[in-house]
């Protein structure tokens, strides 16, 4: 019989399995709903402990399912996905997370650390910012930098408020991490249709996704930065749908770096990627399942993932 | 029957309660457990249905205790304690807030937003802002000012984790806010022992805590600013315990508004001062409660609050 490898992509609003075989094929794919911490390739996986405890809660609940279990991040899976050489993902959906792939399999990230502690350029952050903002110009605690009117209407209108005080329940009480990061949505047709804030809240988002990228570059093998492909970043999560908006923010860190002593012509340029496969991380959890399993399963790259954006240093683009 | 009139200071962890007479005499009072939005004069207690619904159960449950209820926030019942005259309240205990009451009563707020929304220069702000920076220095996204050895080791001491990956259930599954900010006394402690990092925490929340001031300031009646006792500014809270550390950062943002063409030659300078009373806000909603009655209760002020620190514009400290 011949080898049949499984990857699941676990998320925390809905769910993808694919069946592959060696050769890359895939053999059967699904959704389904919720598995956030029960499935593999998904966020929060790495500690060790929960780990070993969903492997054996899995052999225990179907003995027959599988071989061998590997599990890990989100971020992982998707770089599996999309190249065995290595590179960054940097996702930005409800949340964000980055993470540095060198070609030797060694691993750097930044971010990560949910909504109490990071989460910068998600939707979330976006969405938590835009609110902030309001309240810091309402109490006069900090100058906005530019007219709120229309950024104070749409949050009255998502969250169906009268007034700043009536946020609170949403903060707090009743608050839910998803309906939050919703905002942001609105904040982008917001930046679309021109208003000068919500385009500013998707330029700060766009620096500081890029500041993770500055963030975990240092960690970069040489053969990342100047190979063919310049320095493959993949880009995952809802938010990158507004890249025109995040693109003022994001090029111009980056750039920064053009002129940065220690990248100085070491550095040729770097593309955007994002996955093409609807199967996402769940194709590059069944090859990094398969790989830990002593076996491989050989994908075609470039029909997962597809360059978007393209930046070459020292010249034109 | 001379009247008497009753104040209750409720707290998210212990409260306070004290009867007074007319002339302003302490009759009783006694300490008790958390009562938050179930006494009277505590945060959050603005929203008007929050208030109704306070009142009318106060009157179902206890139909004799009172024939008048009237409930504001500690904030403005600190003030009352303090003085009749107004003045500028700023907390920073666990949270933080500001008030500014004018002398005809008119009032101004800058933060009390919770955690999620504000709490600049608290307990929890500088705590999760200790940990903010370990965080960040370890992802290399933010570099940060001072060596973060001592902070990251007061950190793993505190919440009793080994390492940052260990902080996140103390930050989402078991986030208690309270148990948070008391790292905040750690850091003081680091502070006073010569950490340059805690002590650069602090210095940041007196910046944050002084721009509070400076919100509400284009709000203040003339009188306020250039009567007698300069700007009173009644501070509430833990943290201001630690004021030679604050001092630095909020010194230096208060000096700029002298230089400022708005407040030049109108603005004298500032006393800050502090509750000498152990019964706190509740004195100050016995008044308040009286008032709202159509009674006067008189408090001999000078006996309530102490000033701990003078700053006159224009002249030598």
């Amino acid at each position: 019989m011949a080898a049949v490898f499984g990857g699941v992509e676990g998320g925390g609003t809905h769910s993808k399995a694919v069946l592959v075989s060696e050769n890359g094929k895939i053999l059967a794919e699904t959704d389904g709903p919720s598995t956030n911490h029960w499935g593999m390739s998904l966020s929060g996986g790495e500690q060790k402990d929960a780990i070993e405890k969903i492997i054996c809660e899995m052999k225990n609940r179907f003995p027959k399912l599988s071989i061998n279990y590997y599990i890990t991040t989100d971020a992982i899976g998707a770089m599996a996905t999309a190249s065995d050489r290595g590179g960054i993902v940097l996702i930005s959906g409800t949340g964000s997370n980055c993470k540095l792939v060198n070609p030797d399999g060694s691993q750097v990230g930044c971010g990560g650390w949910g909504h109490m502690m990071g989460d910068e350029g998600s939707a979330f952050w976006i969405s938590h910012l835009a609110v902030k903002t309001v309240f810091d110009a309402k109490d006069n605690l900090v100058k906005p930098h530019h007219d709120v009117t229309h950024v104070k209407k749409v949050i009255e209108n998502y969250f169906q408020v009268s007034d700043l005080m009536g946020m609170l329940p949403h903060l707090y009480r009743n608050f839910q991490k998803s309906h939050f990061a919703g905002l942001c949505q609105k904040i982008a047709e917001g930046a679309k249709a021109g208003d000068a804030l919500c385009q500013y809240l998707f330029t700060l988002a766009g620096r500081v996704l890029a500041q993770h990228i500055v963030a975990v570059l240092p960690k970069a093998q040489q053969a990342l930065l100047t190979g063919e492909q310049c320095l493959p970043i993949l880009c995952v999560g809802s938010v990158w749908k507004s890249w025109e908006l995040l693109k003022p923010g994001f090029t111009e860190v980056l750039a920064e770096l053009e002129s940065t002593p220690a990248f100085k012509g070491n550095f040729y340029g770097y593309n955007l990627l994002t996955l093409r496969q609807s199967s996402g991380s769940a194709l590059g959890g069944a090859v990094l399942g398969a790989k830990s399993a002593g076996a491989t399963v050989t994908l075609n790259y470039a029909d997962n993932a597809q360059v978007f954006y393209k930046h070459s240093f020292q010249s034109s683009q």
